[in-house]
């Protein structure tokens, strides 16, 4: 996996801020981006929230009694478009600090540039299995299409989470020798026959120096490489150096991390999880981000006048 | 002034949770609580916040686009009609921690109980006059109507902020022997004759002991009682004892201030001065009461089972 170093030129265009998430938080925080006229990159579904649009009934979103989820989500949708804010449909797999800027790495291996980012991924990225962690770079990947290279002509697991992973297991398919494909999801598959469906529960991630073997509850793997394919990666994870609290990003009240000019809102730094609360929170986010844009840009400014 | 003591036996009725303050924070905390089955009290006016019902158009409120403030003060009155909350249209001129509970003042001397209070009241309670929190309870008060008869046959001042605070120098006037009535506002003035209209700006409270002199720019008042009438009171000034960091009440991500069962949210814990900042913010405040009151109750289970 191509991991770019600090201090490395940039290429391309570098936007304002990068928000990652479109649930309430991140929406709320690109369009007070928007307004506040920073360019911004908005990764995440065109369907918005799926927890949004499944939603029964909402009763606590002010100024909107009763409201069905989906009529929410609908409403978000048509804010975003009066704002003419537009969605990048790509997952995220990594967010790395380049000291004036961020690297944004998405699941189609794109990179993108924001000096800025503000993560609003939700809490939905679930535990890690024992060994995951361990192994990450090691035989553990969350990007097929990023790592396939690699496993040319190699055995390979990958867990899907949702049945749009099918896609990545294709892909690999083309490269490596052997494919097993274990959905965490109840949905048929459907995969052509060089792919080996297997039904049953990831376990454990066990090997010496790399990830040798996928444990399952009745089978073992014996294989290259595992790739874990979630619908979102664990904030530690998504970003090296992230400070974590209880499972949840560190924050302020200025929904400032560790990371200079790095922010979080909604799930992802924790309870109460309410659509308002994220809403609420994205703002306070995109505010920040602006002060840190404005700052940054006023000590620019200073050193060239010197 | 009357001043319940702590370990005294309370009266009447005792609320789950006072919320003081109709903007987005205060309604916001109010639906959440509605929702989670507390019995609320909720203080205010019943045009709601005039901030919100002033703005021109609102475009970062997320899932209502574009909208005038007007509109968007009406969709606040709808859903706390949907959900059958009412208004108590009444100022809060104290809140006083008691141990168990808080006891709420209001500016027509009425007393309420409630176990946990959220402060909602904005930013919009100006400076302090100089003098003014030195003489605090020694000849300058908030309240006309606790304290007019302290000044029976009296002088006193009364610096209106707002015309609604006419209806008080009538009030004082029938108890004091001369009121001298200083609008701190442009609308005309429909007053008695026994009250003395000033139309002078207000500088500063002096005395010894106690207030004797209302210092305005161009002329002096020596009077025995001065009346400041706002449209709220300031933080540290409404709870005793409270904690307060750069005129902002102090609180955590729980919204929780230094004062066991007392939250804040919205413009009081500062900026940015944002609806749906407060909105999200008035939703933690409220689930954080929510646990307070849980705690409590499980705290007095225990007690009564021991």
């Amino acid at each position: 996996m191509y991991k770019p170093q600090k201090g490395e030129e940039s290429v391309g265009e570098r936007y304002d801020v990068a928000v990652i998430g479109t649930g309430p938080a991140g929406l709320s925080a690109a369009i007070t981006l928007k307004i506040r006229n920073k360019s911004i990159l908005l990764f995440g579904s065109k369907n918005l929230s799926e927890k949004v649009g499944k939603a029964h009934e909402i009763n606590n979103y002010l100024g909107l009694p009763a409201i069905k989820g989906e009529d929410l989500a609908n409403r978000f949708a048509e804010h975003l478009k009066q704002m003419e804010i537009d969605i990048t449909e790509d997952a995220i797999t990594s967010v790395y600090a380049m000291g004036e800027y961020y690297t944004v790495q998405t699941r189609t291996n794109e990179m993108y540039e924001a000096t800025a980012v503000i993560l609003a991924t939700g809490v939905d990225f679930g535990k890690p299995y024992p060994g995951e962690e361990q192994f990450l770079g090691r035989g553990v990947s969350y990007c097929a299409t990023c790592d396939a290279p690699l496993y040319k002509k190699k055995r390979v697991a990958i867990i899907g989470f949702s049945p749009k992973e099918e896609a990545e297991a294709e892909f690999m398919a083309e490269v490596a020798a052997e494919v097993y494909y274990i959905p965490v999801y109840k949905e048929p598959v459907s995969l052509g026959n060089q792919i080996q469906v297997v039904r049953d529960v990831p376990v454990s991630i066990e090997g010496e120096k790399k990830a040798e073997r996928l444990l399952l509850k009745e089978r073992e793997l014996a294989v290259d490489g595992i790739f874990i394919l979630r619908e979102s990666v664990s904030p530690s994870r998504l970003v090296p150096g992230l400070s974590v609290e209880e499972n949840h990003v560190a924050v302020n009240r200025r929904m400032e991390t560790n990371l200079k000019g790095c922010f979080a809102c909604g799930d992802i730094v924790g309870p109460p999880y309410q659509y308002i609360k994220s809403a609420g929170e994205g703002n306070v986010a995109a505010l920040a981000a602006v002060s840190y844009l404005d700052q940054k840009k006023k000590e620019q400014k200073e050193k060239a006048d010197q």
